[in-house]
């Protein structure tokens, strides 16, 4: 069982080596997180490799946040709170969170009202006018995890920046106060990379990928109620479907 | 209707301006792709820039690949070729390909017989010892689009490297010749970034963002029967999906 292979006849430190190992390790999800991580002594004995090298990966995992040391316990594998949404039902950020034991919380960045504009009248048609827009940013515990820009018809709405949208669902307002019926979504997903304002509220490099889910949603009878546009950190969010084999 | 708003009093070239706005127009699907292209003088008009700057801009938006002129009939908005795929039915790449009118095309890369590692021990069990490993690179038209690693076990399709994996479907092999029966499969999305091999194969940049969709198949009884990592085009590939809103 030699978990830990390093290679010694190319032109890179074994620590380094021995580092870039278990990263990927832990990213297929072989070491999982909150588990906890071999000793320095098994790790020794399995590559073969000298202890200033072990440990010298092992606080550079620390520092970079893959492994932490719990006093007493051992080194672990660092909690990187993956969150993750099936694919099943439409539930609301909250509920996801909520579902996996974990806290959501959500910061109205701002909301303000604004004119129809080409990609709004394609969604809701040349009628409506006027409409919300709210830039959200979403917590999971202390991590923001998303940002997103959401459009609401203000005739479905009137009224609503009174309410405290930090505090308070949407489509929660918009079902008991606003009588709408919530019926489906359309979503659609891509991988990006996160633009500059964007990095700064989620917390990420520039550079750095996120997912920018599109999503309409429509109520009962099939009228779109609402349009966001979220951008998920890419380190953090998974996606979760299954799907069955068409019958042919 | 000025739907070229450009900003004098900020310090940025208009052209770059007027470039940047044309842009997120073709991004959020104002511009739809194949669609002609208003004119420059509709430009300069709802602008109110000079036909040099008006120009610049289309000229640099041709070289950059965001339009194309087409000889004796205008300028079009470049086909990105965005490859949808709905997340209704489990189907293979060709299927998805094929229903929206393009050509899907497959390049094996490589087969080889692996060793179970730690990864492939938890998905199909200790039991199994020796897989098979799959590169492959498949096209939409010309266009590289997925870069795919599959996983079979060797007791499932034994003698697998004898077909011509770049023109058969795995899944109609393994149906036709191993009589597997194909029930059910589990993905997994995250945004992610290329690197530097794979960005070779997908002919775009390191840096880009990729989306990694991770599947596990089973068939009928639920037994596992392959395991892929697909590495997606973030520039092309776009998933959809529609959800009912749970009831309460």
């Amino acid at each position: 069982m030699n978990n830990f292979k390093v290679n010694k006849d190319i032109p890179m430190p074994l620590y380094y080596q021995l580092q870039q190992t278990i990263i990927e390790k832990i990213n297929s999800g072989i070491f999982e997180e909150n588990e906890i991580f071999p000793t320095e002594q098994v790790i020794i004995k399995e590559s073969g490799l000298s202890r200033t090298t072990v440990r010298q990966a092992i606080d550079n995992l620390v520092n970079e946040g893959y492994l932490e040391k719990r006093r007493g316990v051992g080194t672990f594998v660092t909690s990187r709170k993956r969150n993750y949404w099936d694919l099943e039902k439409l539930r609301s950020f909250r509920e996801e969170v909520e579902m996996r034991g974990s806290v959501s919380s959500t910061k109205l960045l701002f909301i303000e009202k604004i004119d129809s504009n080409e990609k709004l009248e394609k969604i809701f048609g040349e009628d409506i006018k006027k409409f919300y827009k709210l830039e959200r940013l979403r917590y999971r515990d202390e991590t923001p995890v998303i940002l997103v820009t959401t459009y609401v018809p203000m005739n479905y709405a009137e009224g609503l920046e009174k309410y405290d949208l930090s505090n308070n669902s949407l489509f929660d307002i918009l079902k008991k106060d606003y009588g709408v019926k919530i019926g489906y979504a359309e979503k659609e997903f891509r991988s990006n990379i996160v633009d500059k304002n964007d990095a700064n509220y989620l917390d990420i490099g520039e550079g750095a990928p996120i997912q920018k889910v599109d999503t309409i949603t429509y109520d009962e009878k099939g009228i779109p109620i609402e349009y966001s546009i979220s951008r998920d950190r890419g380190d953090i969010s998974v996606y979760k479907v299954r799907l069955n084999y068409k019958s042919e």
